[in-house]
């Protein structure tokens, strides 16, 4: 937690004095090891990052004096398609893409993803969430990335891709693709990563015919929670 | 499991022949769901690169006549120094730089490195090993690679990674490095990557003092499990 998230209903009503219990205070206590009196980094969701000074704090409750100056971080422009991962992938790319500063994240079904993984809590509001902030967190951004679920994959690429992608680079990862992903991207992007075990044909040749071009990062084969960050490192870092 | 990564111990004796039992069966029965006849993709640990031909197949064991034919991939020249992270990120990240084709890897201690994770089973022999071995399987390949240990950060920078790094490009990554991480790296290549919450002062001044250059992958602090791809990428792919 290299910065703390702060929401609205954090602060006391119409004042600059934001008030934490549970996971944070937690943190604050055991790992930053603070006192009253010192400087914490926070930042408001959504707004911007500044410092947050502590005016008390016990075993219940955190309070601090917030003053807010710096804008957030710049976001990736991109949108990241991934094929839904199983449920502890799933976390792990969340929180990679929220702290690599990706704001549009779509989750899909295909064909070689499991059905299961759409019943997984994971997938639950406050299961994203979480995994969002924590990626803010690390990345001391404030910006929460907005994810969209897709249970059926034609429709998705057929009806809903198109309308995203417009105006962009849309790019599909493939290792079998000729060609390689671009390094150094100055425009705004659309990014797809299939499931582990790759695309079926039929989806890569309709990906195609949408627009997307398939591109590799190499020929080796890397599982999605790798995939991700290798692709946006290489196209935006 | 893209590959399956053979060792001289399962080969009948002076035969092409290899016999499987444990996780490596159990993966081509669950996962692959293949039956007698089935070719499989297969690897020799440090060797070459081809087909199994399943010739039996029970709950029991797997046998297979073995071709080898294609040569491993190529291999990233550099080598990848971590400051040792907590034990479930240690495994992510080992399997990750295994995939991505680093073939040395050394682990050494740094202030911000908890003393208990030094006491780790997922340090073991074995349990190193056995990441090692999922990152082949991912990606294809077949030179493991070398892992190697250092628990006193000072007598590592100062007497062994003078020796390591000559000769080739020194990195550290630093988050508040003024230069960025170069892309298309040719030339081999060291890389020190530090723990979460990263360096104290005195070791980036230790690791500058010795050559290395700190560069960023842009201003978001990253988790070690993402900084390594996300500067591997950046780098070489």
């Amino acid at each position: 937690m290299n910065l703390i998230l702060l929401f609205k209903e954090d602060f006391v009503n119409g004042t600059g004095r934001a008030r934490l219990q549970g996971r944070r205070l937690e943190h604050v206590l055991r790992v930053h090891r603070a006192r009253a009196g010192d400087d914490l980094k926070v930042g408001l969701c959504g707004g911007k990052i500044g410092r947050g000074r502590i005016i008390l704090l016990s075993e219940q409750c955190l309070e601090m004096d917030v003053a807010l100056e710096e804008p957030a971080p710049p976001i990736l422009p991109v949108t990241l398609a991934v094929a839904l991962p199983r449920p502890a992938m799933l976390k792990r790319v969340l929180s990679c893409a929220s702290a690599m500063g990706v704001k549009k994240i779509l989750l899909f079904h295909s064909s070689r993803v499991e059905k299961s993984f759409w019943r997984s809590p994971a997938l639950s509001r406050g299961a994203i969430h979480e995994q969002l902030v924590l990626g803010l967190e690390q990345a001391c951004d404030t910006a929460l990335p907005d994810v969209r679920l897709f249970t059926l994959f034609k429709p998705f690429v057929e009806d809903e891709l198109p309308t995203i992608a417009r105006g962009t680079r849309a790019f599909v990862g493939h290792p079998e693709a000729r060609e390689a992903c671009p390094g150094d991207i100055k425009e705004p992007a659309t990014l797809v990563i299939g499931p582990e075990g790759g695309f079926v044909p039929f989806e890569i040749n309709l990906l195609v015919s949408q627009g997307f071009v398939p591109v590799n990062i190499g020929k080796r084969i890397l599982r999605v929670e790798t995939a991700v960050p290798a692709f946006l490192s290489k196209m935006f870092y």
